[in-house]
C-alpha cells in the first residue's frame, strides 16, 4: 500500500521533561526521510496550537537546530494541559483538512493519548484519512503498557544525584539541621521518589526513609521512623513524594483554591515536606528543613540520562516510521530485553489501553515497612540512569596516635 | 628559619559546599610534601572535633581517597556551627599541646576566621608556638578581602543552569503555571541569587526579575513588576533570595522558633518564595508555584565549576605552603588578574580583617530598578562558572504555508 501523502503535525503536551525535545527531533528527522511527508508542522502549546492554527514549519528549521533539540530541555513547541470540548474536535478536523494533515503525532502522557485516540476516531467517522500516533513522555513513569517512560530516566538521575549530595550535606551538618525532607514530584505514583534510593551504596547512605503515594502515610509511624533514624545517625534524610496521602486517602498537601485547580479538576500538589517539617519540629523537637527542587527535577539537562535521551529520540523516530507504514491509533512503547547489560527495544500498544490508565509502583518494588524500596526496584531502575554515578571518597577514619587523658 | 616541627590539624566549618573537600585535599597533599609535618589530623565536626579530641589520622588515608576528595561534595570531616566559649579555648590549647599541634588550618567563612584568629592569639599569649591559617569557603561569596570565595562558582553554576532550565519549563507551560518563584540561598548577600542571571542570552530569558537582600523589597512594586512581566510574556520567572527584607528591614520569611535559632542567634531563613506565591495568587490572581533546591544548590557536584574545584584545592595548598614557611594569622585570598581570559592568583590577608566582616553586592552590580543585575556583575561572575554553558536550540519559528479562514 502506498503511504499516505500529506502534512505531519506534531505537538508536545503535559509537563515538560529533559528529553521531550529529543522525541521531537527523532520524529522530525525521520519525517524528513519520507517524501510522502509534504509538510512538518509543530503545533504550539500542544493541541491548542492546532485549534488556533498556531503552528510553525519545522521542515524549514536548520538541521543543526533540530539536532540541537536532543540537548535542549523542556518542550520547545510549548505545552498545555487542556481538556478538549466537543466543538474543538470539529475545529481540529477542519484545520487538518485545510492543511491536508494526514499524520498527527502527540508526545505526552495518558491524557494526551486519550486526546490522540479520540481525534483518530473522529477522523475515521468523518472520513478524513488520518494516522495518529502517540509518543510516550512523563517523568512520573506512570504510563501503562510500557517498561518505562522517556523523561523518567533523566529525572531519576537528577533525583538520585541530588539526594546523594543533599545526604552528604546533612551528614556534614546534621548537628545543625537534624532532619532534611526532600520533596519529590509525583501525583499518585512514587516512581520518581523511589529513584532517590538509586545512589545508595551503604545502609547509612541517604535517603533513610522514603514515602510514596502508593502507601498510606501514618503520621504517628512516620514520626517514630524519623526518631529511630535520628537516634541511629544523628541526622535523617527523608524523601517524600508531593502526592503522599494519609490513611483516609486525603492528600497531605494540596491547594484546592480555584486558581490552583486545572482543566482536569486536579489541585496543585506540593507542600508535603513543609507540613512534615513543622510536624517534626513540634512533635519531636528536632530541627528540620526541606529541599524541593520542584520543576528543576523534571527538566535539568546537565544530568540527563544518556539512555533516556537516546530512547526519547528513538520513540519519536519509531512513531513516525510506523505512521508512514500505515500503523495508526498506537503509542510506541519501550520493551526491555535485559537488565544487565541493559537492552531495550520498542513495541506498540493501542492508544485506548494507555489513555487514562495509570501505572503505580507495584508491591514488589516497595518494602513491607512502607518506608523504603526493594532491590527489585533498584534492579529495574538503575539501568535507566544511563551509566554509573561518579564515585565519592569515603574516609577510612584511622584513629589518631594517642589521646589526652580528659 | 627552620620550619616548625609538629602536627597539623585541619577542620571544615559552616555550611558545606561542592568543593570544601577539594580544599582539604589541597592542604593534605601539600602537608605530605613537608617532613616537618609529623602528623596530619582531621578534626571531625569542625572545632568540636578538637575540643572532644575527635580527630582522624588523614596521613594514613590511601592517596586515592585524598585525590577522590576533589570530586566529593560536602564536608567529609563534618562541620559545625558552634560559638566557642572561654573554657573551650583553654581546652583546645591543651589538646594541641598533647598532640604537639603546631599548625591549625580552618576551612570556613567569616565566623571560622574569627575562631582561628582567636586561637592564634591565645596560643601566642600562652607561649605555645602555633601557626593558624584560614582557607576561605562559602557559597554566599560574602567574605571580605578576596575577589571571590571557593564554593561560590559551583553553586553559581548550578543556579545559572537550573534557573535556565526552570525558565524553559515555564516558557513551555506558562499557560498552566504563570509565575514561578525560585528561592535561592543567601542570608544578607545576594551573590548566589544574582548568579541566576548568568545563563541569560536574550532579554526574554529567565529570570525576569531578581530580588536580593541588598535592596529592600517593596511588595507593591514587586506585584507591579510581576504583572508587567506577565503581560509581556504570559509567564514569569522570579529569582528571590531567601534573605530578602522589607523596607523596615524585616526578613520576609524566617523562623525565630527557639529550635530554629542557631548558636550565633540567627533564625532559619527560607520560605520567601512561598510567601510571594501566596501574595501573587491572592493579589494578582495569577497561578504561582515555587522551586527551592535548598541545600542541593550548595553541594550539587555534577555541575561543579572546574575553575572552582581547582581554586579550592589551590587555596588549601597555599595555606599549607605559607604555614610551613612561617606565615600565620592569615587567610589565603583569591586575586583576579584578568576577566578574559580569566586569570587568578592567591594572596594573603589578616584573619582579623575577614573575621565577622561581610561583603555585600556592590551598587554597580545591581540595576537601578532594584530587580536585576548589571553587565558589570555578569562580567565579574561568568568566569567563575568555569566554562561556557552548553548551548540550547532556539527555533526560528517559520510560519506555515497558509491559514484556514476562521
Amino acid at each position: 500500500m502506498a503511504a499516505l501523502k500529506g502534512t505531519m503535525v506534531i505537538g508536545q503536551s503535559g509537563g515538560p521533561t529533559a528529553v521531550i525535545n529529543a522525541s521531537l527531533a527523532g520524529a522530525v528527522l525521520e519525517a524528513k526521510r519520507h517524501p510522502e511527508i509534504e509538510g512538518i508542522y509543530g503545533a504550539l502549546d500542544g493541541i491548542l496550537g492546532v485549534i488556533h492554527e498556531n503552528m510553525v514549519d519545522l521542515g524549514r528549521e536548520r538541521p543543526e537546530v533540530i539536532e540541537g533539540l536532543r540537548s535542549t530541555p523542556s518542550a520547545i513547541l510549548a505545552s498545555c494541559r487542556y481538556k478538549l470540548a466537543a466543538a474543538d474536535y470539529e475545529r481540529i478536523l477542519a484545520v487538518f483538512r485545510a492543511h491536508n494533515v494526514r499524520y498527527f503525532l502527540y508526545i505526552g502522557g495518558n491524557d494526551s493519548m486519550d486526546t490522540a485516540h479520540r481525534l483518530g476516531r473522529l477522523a475515521a467517522e468523518k472520513k478524513h484519512r488520518l494516522v495518529v500516533m502517540g509518543i510516550p513522555k512523563t517523568v512520573d513513569n506512570d504510563l501503562a503498557c510500557t517498561d518505562h517512560c522517556p523523561g523518567y530516566g533523566s529525572a531519576a538521575r537528577f533525583t538520585a544525584l541530588s539526594v546523594r549530595d543533599a545526604g552528604r550535606d546533612s551528614q556534614a551538618i546534621g548537628s545543625v539541621d537534624s532532619v532534611k525532607i526532600i520533596e519529590i514530584m509525583g501525583r499518585n505514583a512514587g516512581w520518581l521518589t523511589a529513584a532517590s534510593a538509586l545512589a545508595r551504596e551503604d545502609p547509612d547512605d541517604a535517603p533513610h526513609l522514603i514515602y510514596v503515594p502508593e502507601r498510606p502515610l501514618n503520621l504517628a509511624r512516620l514520626l517514630e521512623d524519623v526518631q529511630r533514624a535520628y537516634d541511629r545517625r544523628h541526622y535523617v534524610v527523608v524523601a517524600v513524594c508531593e502526592g503522599v496521602k494519609d490513611e483516609s486517602g486525603n492528600v497531605l498537601a494540596e491547594s484546592r483554591l480555584p486558581i490552583d485547580v486545572d482543566a482536569f479538576g486536579q489541585g496543585q500538589r506540593g507542600g508535603a515536606a513543609d507540613v512534615l517539617c513543622q510536624l517534626i519540629k513540634s512533635r519531636l523537637g528536632l530541627k528540620a528543613r526541606f529541599d524541593k527542587a520542584g520543576t528543576i527535577q523534571r527538566v535539568f539537562m546537565a544530568t540527563a540520562s544518556p539512555v533516556d535521551v537516546k530512547e526519547a529520540a528513538l520513540v519519536g523516530e519509531m512513531a513516525m516510521r510506523h505512521a508512514v507504514a500505515g500503523v495508526t491509533d498506537r503509542m510506541v512503547t519501550l520493551e526491555r530485553i535485559a537488565d544487565d547489560p541493559y537492552q531495550c527495544t520498542t513495541g506498540l500498544v493501542e492508544l485506548a489501553k494507555v489513555a487514562n490508565a495509570e501505572r503505580l509502583l507495584p508491591d514488589e518494588f516497595l518494602s513491607p515497612s512502607g518506608n523504603d524500596v526493594t532491590a527489585a526496584f533498584t534492579a529495574y531502575a538503575r539501568p535507566l540512569l544511563g551509566g554509573p554515578l561518579p564515585p565519592y571518597a569515603r574516609l577510612a577514619r584511622y584513629p589518631v596516635a594517642r589521646r589526652l587523658a580528659d
